[in-house]
Order: structure tokens, then sequence, then C-alpha cells
């Protein structure tokens, strides 16, 4: 097993007020929404309909996120989020990730997926077709 | 089967930043969140540990949500939530609800809940021990 | 003067894991989300960068919101998102909108914004060109 | 200079329907929301009335995040969220994070604040007196 990694994957966001908190930015929490919506798209552009659900019994879930946070996004800016896997394990897959303003980067982050068993929540391997669709894209 | 009424359960609230948006104030979005915390708080006082499943197969959902906006609450704000059932019908539960800050209302609303079976979603009769609950509180 | 009325504005929206509930449907309050997206962009449409903020010191408030659901729509479903103005005040718009899922209405609810001063936050005539822009509409 | 480290800080949390997501579980973006409140409690518990504003023009933000996720969080559990100042630097504190159901850590992070210039966004010192109220709690 080699690791794996991918190219860029770019979602362009819109910040809405939902997005926003008190201090007029958006609010640092929801910055993580619009990376699993970057890493969302990625894995429907290569054939998931259900990007968190890859397979029967099978389910992502975030096993760590480590966001850091160098410039905020303000109201009603149209934004680039990016995701770009850059290593994967035997049950788990690691992007790195950008939020963007042009080409400044406003937040970066690295967060790591593991694939479990939906019933018992035990690690499962990464489906072969999975990593020949990673190592395609 | 006659309408039911409750008294008015009261729950504090604290406004943290994730409940507000780039206006200063809280998100009007998120009082609706405010008003399910004081229903599930007073259900949870009549004994229903999983207030939004009170019983085998059964499930709530809201059907309908009517809010008015008079004022603001605003970021670390002491507020508090009431709700009160001012009427059921065979498979519905409708509250009043508001937010005040001390004896001034800042936002109120009506919220119909519908009890449905968990799997098909049909309508389902309300347990006559709910109603009781209900009617003794 | 007169009553005004807006075309349907249309928007697609993607349901993601956050706008989710342990239901697995969208939790029922995500919904007004969707339907600020879509007025905001309607607003947007008309020429408005800054939707909430249609002029110097003004500011759109949501004051009414009523909304009734009869059906849900649920993760990675696409879903349409439409606004519509169906009646004007001196200060007030007034949105008819809907979620939708193909040409099945899952929710629809009625949305009453007020023009107010931003400082002070009382009630401000709509601007002439507001008006006319939405009768153009 | 030197660094400082503070008691931890418990609060109690309950979940509620708006934290959770479709696998049933917190939606793990969520803890985030936790984390905050619990700091944001501690904060207030040192006679801060408005945490994230700690003085006249100063404001925090969050720097950095870095959240691990061992077990989930569930619908109507109540769990204990804690907040613990590990590390201070000349315009940061760092916090380490943990959300217990129990004994057993669920979730475990670590939040680095900056304090800034609410105006320019510049790194600001920590003034002596909320240095010291850190050091006695």
């Amino acid at each position: 097993m080699t690791a794996l990694q991918s190219r860029e994957f770019s979602l362009p966001v819109r910040v809405y007020i939902e997005d926003t908190d008190a201090g007029g930015i958006v609010y640092y929490v929801n910055y993580l929404k619009y990376f699993e919506r970057a890493r969302t798209e990625y894995m429907r552009s290569l054939g998931y309909d259900k990007p968190a659900f890859p397979g029967d019994d099978l389910m992502f879930v975030v096993s760590e996120a480590n966001v850091s946070y160098q410039s905020p996004a303000r109201l009603d800016e149209s934004i680039t989020v990016t995701a770009r896997i850059t290593n994967t394990g035997a049950a788990t897959l690691t992007f790195a990730q950008t939020v963007l303003r042009g080409a400044t980067c406003l937040v970066n982050g690295q967060v790591t997926l593991a694939l479990v068993n939906s019933e018992d929540g035990r690690p499962r391997r990464l489906p072969a077709t999975l990593r020949q669709k990673v190592a395609d894209s």
C-alpha cells in the first residue's frame, strides 16, 4: 500500500449572514463547514453520490482537524475552498484544505477522515476502488 | 378528547458568539433553536429522557413555526425562553413560546409538533400517558 | 404607493451534513437559512452587493417568519429554493418562499423584512430605486 | 513574563437536536462551539462580562484550533466541557479543552486565542490584570 495524493479540488463559496458572527466576520467554527463542503464535492466528483457513506455499511468520520486562521472572510464575499488528499492510511484519508480570497490564503487546515463500519464504528480498510479513484483524480 | 393546556415552562439561556451574526445580535434563525431547547426541557421535566422520541417508533416533527421578532437579544446576555402548550390535536401539540429579557418580550412564536411513526412518517395519536402528563403539568 | 410583486427567483441548493440532524433529514430550522440565501441572491441579482445593507445607514431585519413543513429534504439532495416578493409596505418587503424537490413542495413560508436605520433601529421608507428595481424584476 | 496556567474550568452541556447530524451523533464541528462556551464561562468567572472583548478596543480572535475525536456524544446526553489555560504568550492564551462523558474523554483539543486591537486587528499585549486573574484562578 502506498500513500496517495490527489489533485486539488476547488469549490466557490458565498458568505451568507448565517456564516457570520458579532465580530462582523465569518464565525471561525464555520470554516470547518466550508472545508467539508469542498471534501464532499470532491468525493462527488469521483462518482460518490453519498460521499459520507461510500459503500454498504461504510461511513467516514472525522478523526482529527487542525485549523490555522490568518485573516477573516467577510459577509457577501465570494471565496474559494480547496481540498486535496495529501496522505492515505489503511483506513484514513488526510486532506489539506484552504480558504482563499483570490490568491490570498485566509485559513488553512488539515482534516483526517477515518472509514468505519457504520454499525459498530470499527475502522475499515479503504476499498481498492476508492483508492484507485483518488489516485486517478 | 379535549384540548389540553400546560403550565408555562422557563429555561434560562446565555447568548454565545455562536448565536450571533454580523449585525451584532442573535441571528434570527437561532431563536428557533432556543425555542426547541425550552420545549425539550419541558418534555424532559415530564419524564421523557428522549423528548423527540416519546415512545417506540414514535417521533415528533415540527409541522409549523410562526415567529414574530420585536427586539434583538445581544451577545453575553442572559435571557429566558418559555414554552407552554396552548392546544393539542389528535396527533399534534401546539406551543406558545417567548424569548424574554427580564419582563420584556423580544421574540414570540407558535410551534406545532406532529407525532409520527418514525418508520413511515404517518401521524400517530398522542399516547394517553403523554396527554395526562401534559394535563398534570 | 402601490404594493409591488416580483418575479420568482430560484436558487439551487445542495444539502450537506451541516444541514442535517439526528433524524437523518434537514434540521427544520435550517430551511430558514436556505430561504435567506435565496432572498439574498435575488437582491444581489437586482444589483445590491450587500443585500442586507441596501444603502447608507440602512439595514434589513426580519420582523416575521411563518413556515409550514410538508416533507423533509435529505442529505446529498439537490433542491431548489425560491423567493418572490408578494407584498410591500412603506418600510417592509414580504417574500413567499418555497423549498422544492423537482416540482414537489417540501417547505413553504412567508418572511417579512423591515428596513431600519442601522444606528437606531427605526423603520425607514423603502428607497424609490429599490421599489423600482423590485417592480422591474 | 512567565507562562501561566489556570485551574481546569468545567461546564455542563446538554446535547440538543440542533447539535446533531444525520449520523445520529453530535456534528463534529459543533464541539468547537462547546469548547467556546466553556472558555467564555471561564473568562466570565474571572469577572469579564464580555469575555470576547476584555477591554476597550480589545478583542480575542481564534488563531489556531486542533481537535482530536475519539468517540461521539449523542442526542440528549449530559456531557461536561472543560477549559484550562496551558500556556500564555505576549498576546496569546492557549487552552487545553475536553468533552467528557463522566470520566471518559470523547473529544480533546487545543485552542489558541490572540488578543488584537478590534479596529486594526493588530496583536496587543495581554493586560497585566488579565494575566493576574488567570494566575489566581
